[in-house]
């Protein structure tokens, strides 16, 4: 199947996420001149060296809108009831996504890894998860194989039978992967991280699933290595997005 | 399965959309009224017998804000792989949707109806559809029901094991149902309109898929009744969304 | 001038805003009944009654959404450097503004009132401010009176001129009023709410100027009558926008 | 005053726009890569040698979204009156402002250019201009400099009694100039063009003040250099935004 990224017409199964910086326009100086305009006027840029104090009390007293000049292109690999939950996200996002309209989907699809919870405990709104017991992992990997592997034959017998891409992906199950472009600001970047990564630390702590907390890790690493005042500002005001 | 608004527990095999109007606060003279803000002040309320005329030039050359005033709640029900494409309209759209991390999904599964064409002829970016054969309908209605009912016999196996519904959920295919709340207005209703319907006479036709352009055109029936002085500019217009 | 809701030609002074409630689309059940599509499925309404506690829960929790379904519309009065601000509020808000190119602008200019606080004290960020003196006062006053009316009758002899409206306001002074349609959702309202009033109890106070928050004071009266559980919890819970 | 980018201390009247580009992060390829994940899936980076069809293909059928991952960051000055205007776009752009409450404004104000017509003729909504008389001319500017000089000398005389900043802005009038940053991406800007360009050929004509349109030519300078297919598909296929 040449052109397709992934895969030579074989199953795959994957555990892990793939989130690549395709490009940033992005520094904390850019927050910093910004916010400088309000208060200065004029375009004259900020030295990255005295930022450290104004991203801090923009991040502390919520003022948001300095961030939004900093953006970053990232593509994403991560299964369909990932990308589900990460589509959500309109303000300050845009996204392409592969489309199983126009492309026939590749044979790759999520298994949770060893090390992956699969018991929830607690109650509504929020829900602890405990390591499963060796039957429940091997039944719950055992059972997304076997489906995965009879629905993507079945998606390929009905594309052989002529039927249109659109019809035939409709037996897919949500976890086959799909991929996307998302380009954001520092700003929707941090109230995407603030609701998709658990920490005890957070003013108000959020309950994610397990698999879009991995892409998200991955995006917040981004943030640290590009804006690093600006992710320590973040980590030091409880994670609220300003 | 008590407070489940869908099923008892067995395979429900449905080939058609729900779209329920909860509630709107929309009328033509919502348009007119704010549109004479711009041109009079004031907050007198228009008489709708006066507006077509300023409806029409609003709606021709594109002023678009005076229809973000009129907005409407629908309830929806449709296939994972509708809800997908729905859900990429960000602009004027809120959504509350059914959790397959909160609740236990119910076993309701789209098939296509048999008038719902099955191939796919032309080229990238303008596709035709036509009826399948008999073979190609036989086929892909025998294929998505053994593949629902497997998927989510396997769903419930891992429930009763004890793996949390966000884990088991990942062997269900995208053809199961999901509801959700969608409150829109009129402009992005028009805008949803303009992409998900296909109509000859549009200045820029669209091409949906057949799914969610069932869903669009019985929220078009409700902005027909709701605001038909409104529909009928963005017909007369070219279905162009202000 | 006939048509216009201000003023009979004559200069026009005012030191209140004008907050008219259009109409609504707006209760606490609108927002559990979207709440519960999520845990609930189905598009059940739920009753009032037994919401406060799910209200409480979400804004305390931050899921925003589900406050997205309740709809304001309101018809505003206020100076043109108070729509500045108000403008700045982009998400989850429309706009309709009086237009000084299209229409004749009316001689209503804002003076402050004699208990609005003229001296600021502090630092940046975090502004007080104390009464004036009786000179600061009847300088204040005496000067905008004095530049409004100068301005307007200069603005006049440009129209009789045969200058256009639209660069004949060029002279006219940002304390002139303006009148605007402003439709938002509950959630966008508790968001500008947030940043447009001061109240000691807010985890994240903001220090905005008195003018807007005369403003925001008078729509934040119409969602406490509309919306009486949200509005409690959204002050219960540190005036944090969910 | 030492810090302020425009002025030393003297009254200054200009009758032009500073549109600057800060930083970009925007080229053809971006759009072509980005629509690309849709067909192909995978990261792969196209070349800009063969995107020109693509490029068009997604103008002309108004797939808008590939056109969002390349973004542009503006330094803008320009009145007051169109920083109005231009604060009416709200999806895809950011802004940061100069602020009245925060610095003292500095004295440079707006006088029309002798070849900016003054004259409006034909009816709203789709108004003409004309030159004006060298009656009208002399009477505009004469008295725009009048009152832009009385105005600040009053301001500063408040600063001088020590009146708060916010409070003694409230004289000048709406031809002072303000700045600010913008950031926008290819899609919000091309329909920021569309709106606020006047060309004769576009679909959709618009009937933009002739001072933002000032704005807006400079930035469509910088579209034209930065994305040169993408400039060229807009204007080739009726300068709608996609």
């Amino acid at each position: 199947m040449p052109g397709s990224p992934f895969h030579g017409g074989k199953m795959e199964f994957r555990s892990d996420m793939t989130v690549e910086l395709i490009k940033q326009s992005a520094d904390d100086a850019d927050v910093a001149s910004s916010a400088r305009v309000s208060t200065l006027g004029g375009a004259a840029r900020v030295q990255e060296s005295s930022t450290t104090g104004l991203i801090n009390f923009l991040m502390r007293d919520r003022h948001g809108s300095p961030f939004e000049h900093a953006t970053f292109t990232f593509y994403v690999e991560c299964p369909v009831f990932v990308a589900r939950e990460f589509f959500r996200h309109r303000a300050g996002w845009s996204y392409n996504e592969e489309s199983g309209r126009y492309k026939e989907l590749a044979p790759v699809f999520y298994v949770p890894a060893d090390d992956r919870p699969l018991r929830q405990v607690g109650k509504p709104g929020a829900y602890q998860f405990e390591l499963g017991t060796y039957k429940q992992y091997m039944t719950v990997s055992g059972d997304l194989r076997r489906i995965s592997r009879e629905a993507y034959e079945t998606y390929k017998r009905l594309l052989d039978l002529e039927v249109a891409r659109e019809v035939s992906r409709m037996v897919l199950p949500v976890n086959i992967y799909t991929s996307f472009y998302a380009t954001c600001n520092a700003r929707s970047l941090m109230h995407f991280l603030s609701l998709r990564t658990y920490d005890e630390t957070s003013k108000f702590p959020s309950f994610p699933q397990r698999e879009i907390e991995m892409v998200a890790e991955k995006m917040e690493d981004h943030l640290h290595f590009q804006m690093p005042q600006t992710w320590l500002a973040f980590q030091n005001n409880g994670r609220v997005a300003p």
